[in-house]
């Protein structure tokens, strides 16, 4: 019994590593060692180990690949020689984490996440500043909706700083993959799965944590292309009750078929809109901002409140955050109007509709780690094309300061704690 | 060119099966060799190979494992010794049907089913009957919606005929371990997941069928037990525009916490209600029905209507179709009231409630492959329990005659074209 615990709690680089049939078998003897306890309301297990860096065991790619011409990559296509894995069981909470070669996993064909959609991800870019230094961009953001994400679908949850701490140690691993050229970056994809052996539906007792990486060059390699949306009336992204508001794989694959149904259209993306009114609420896989001027002069950014039904995006909220600075004056953004007013509020087609009719139009753009600021020119929305101011470049007289600010703080060209230093 | 061409077409049983780095490789050139063709309108590639049993290769397990005591059964925990696999690509289309030992699949971890939760499934049974043909239940009914559930989600679609008789050589091989108690039975879990190596958001270029099969027995080991639902408020399974009529994966992770918070106040599964009306839907991952008595003295069978948020059950559909014949005498069932009436159409909370209240309630039952008839005793709902009538074995006048007939057809003591034979 207790030899089984002083296993478990093994010191880095210990060689006998844990295995995931050792913990059924001695299961029930272990977590009486531990205190196990369940909490009568949730039914989930507390004072079990959690992700602990210092357990951390290392092996070395003995292949490694040469990273290929930036010029080729196309996105998540490509990736790094190294991956993080961490195990995650009911009765012994979470295992030892493991940098190790790029490779498959073996899943049981039984594994929840192949049957019931037991996973969620986050999307994280590591920057290669001017001065060298490795970045994150506000990863706290992206540890804490992962674990509201686990929450929401029965996965564990964890300490996200311990998680950060070794996916830091992951982009050191692998700094060679991130390309020098300017607006390239590695795309880092936790994911967090279920993989119980057994086909009921219920929480998984057992998950695996993994962290892929991914480099990546610029979304618009030619300049920012405003692209055009279809307002789609007959497929939805999400509701009320639902998951709209979690990074959950569920979330996309039901927009697929949608997606190929508005290329076919010739518009690059649906616009997710939601009950009789048409709200607006997201674009594609990303947020959505519109800007009005309204009838006392004043500029108005206005984004769906988080009702539930939208992912609380990192860049969305680093938009609003670099706004509302603006207005307060803790930092002036230069070119962006001062009589800006933010709204997290509720927008209609008809809104957008009959502000572009009448001139009160001044943009839509999408909002998102991939893109960062993605132009929208069109939409098409119930036989019409509804149409949207653009500036010279595609970006107008908000985003473009917004974004000129945003990835100055992500490239590290401009300094704020935003941007935080893997290595130097 | 010509050489990857015909290795694709080779023969059942040729040593040299076709490996998906191969097709990567060879890919481009081999899609012309088989002129295949681009639909504009959904971009789906035609004229490409579909499943071909005839291209079966069979792996006999070298270490078969002795099947379990059936007492010791827990649903969905047990898997028989072989699973049946058929890969897809998007230039090559359904490559060489294998069955194999049981056991882990290797995917990447960039594999799109992990992130974007790209899989389906169905749940069918095979029955050993009493003089020891094995059969199925309506499976050209899981087979076609299996196709709809892939077109839903931008994966392949497939010959349902093709595929359904892949299966049954999979049950053939292993139906010794279908058990041969009453009421047992062996689970078969088709299942469809999308392979792309590669996290874009997007139709998989790559995929893989997979079947599994479990050894279940009755899931009510001891005689109907009437369970309690929650009519929750808070959470919703479906929503129109969304995937509620489809069986994929999507559909079930956001299930999983909600029916622990339904658990924890003491009821065994949720009741999907709809919309401010509060429409019942479905029943925890069940169909739904509700039997009333009328003013005018018949009594109405009725289920959600097929609107798009309801799945289109074999079950579901089965009910009705005895319930139907029933009515317009092609068989009459015993027991069954014969001033009987069939409604698909909504029905609300506020029905329920008031019939309860007015003795106008007959009974309510979930129905699905699992469980095929699961009485209703109360529901939890805005703070109290609306109760349900249940009759001395747990179902009632309607479900009773209706699951009598249902399991007869199932099993084979009742002859119908239901049942299809798999071996003798």
């Amino acid at each position: 019994m207790s030899f089984s615990l002083l296993r478990h709690l093994t010191p880095v680089g210990h060689a006998n590593s844990l295995r995931w049939g050792a913990l059924t078998t001695g299961g029930r003897r272990l977590m009486s060692a531990v205190q196990a306890t369940q909490d009568s309301m949730t039914g989930e297990l507390t004072a079990l180990p959690d992700i602990n860096p210092s357990r951390l065991e290392i092996t070395r790619n003995p292949n490694p690949a040469t990273p290929p011409p930036s010029s080729s990559l196309v996105f998540g296509h490509t990736f790094t020689d190294h991956m993080l894995t961490i195990p995650w069981d009911v009765l012994s909470g979470w295992g030892t984490p493991r940098i190790q070669p790029y490779g498959p996993l073996a899943l049981e064909p039984s594994s929840t996440v192949l049957h019931y959609a037991q996973t969620l991800f986050e999307g994280m870019k590591a920057y290669r500043r001017e001065d060298g230094k490795v970045t994150l961009f506000r990863p706290d953001m992206n540890m804490k909706r992962m674990n509201n994400s686990a929450q929401r679908i029965a996965l564990p949850t964890f300490n996200g700083d311990a998680l950060l701490e070794l996916i830091k140690e992951l982009v050191r691993i692998d700094k060679h993959w991130i390309p020098k050229e300017p607006g390239h970056s590695l795309y880092i994809r936790p994911t967090l799965i279920g993989t119980q052996k057994a086909i009921g539906v219920g929480p998984p007792n057992e998950a695996l944590l993994f962290v892929i990486c991914s480099p990546v060059g610029p979304y618009y390699p030619k300049g920012f292309q405003p692209v055009a949306l279809f307002g789609t009336t007959e497929y939805i992204r999400a509701a009320p009750g639902g998951t709209g508001a979690f990074k959950l794989g569920v979330n996309y694959a039901p927009g697929v078929m949608p997606q190929k149904a508005a290329a076919a259209r010739g518009y690059a993306q649906n616009l997710w809109l939601h009950g009789p009114e048409h709200y607006l609420t997201e674009v594609g896989t990303m947020n959505l901002f519109v800007v009005f001027r309204r009838e006392d002069g004043a500029v108005e950014l206005v984004t769906p409140p988080l009702d539930g039904m939208i992912l609380p995006g990192v860049t969305r909220d680093s938009v609003l955050t670099l706004a509302k600075e603006h207005i307060s004056g803790t930092k002036k953004l230069p070119g962006l109007p001062d009589n800006l007013i933010i709204s997290e509020r509720p927008v209609t087609m008809k809104e957008v509709k009959d502000a572009s009719h009448s001139g009160r139009l001044v943009e839509l753009f999408g909002a998102g780690t991939a893109a960062v600021i993605s132009p929208v020119d069109r939409i098409g929305y119930l036989g019409e094309d509804v149409l949207i101011p653009t500036g010279p470049d595609g970006m107008g007289p908000v985003s473009r300061p917004i974004w000129t600010e945003l990835v100055g703080r992500q490239t590290g060209t401009i300094p704020s704690d935003w941007s935080v230093v893997v290595t130097d």
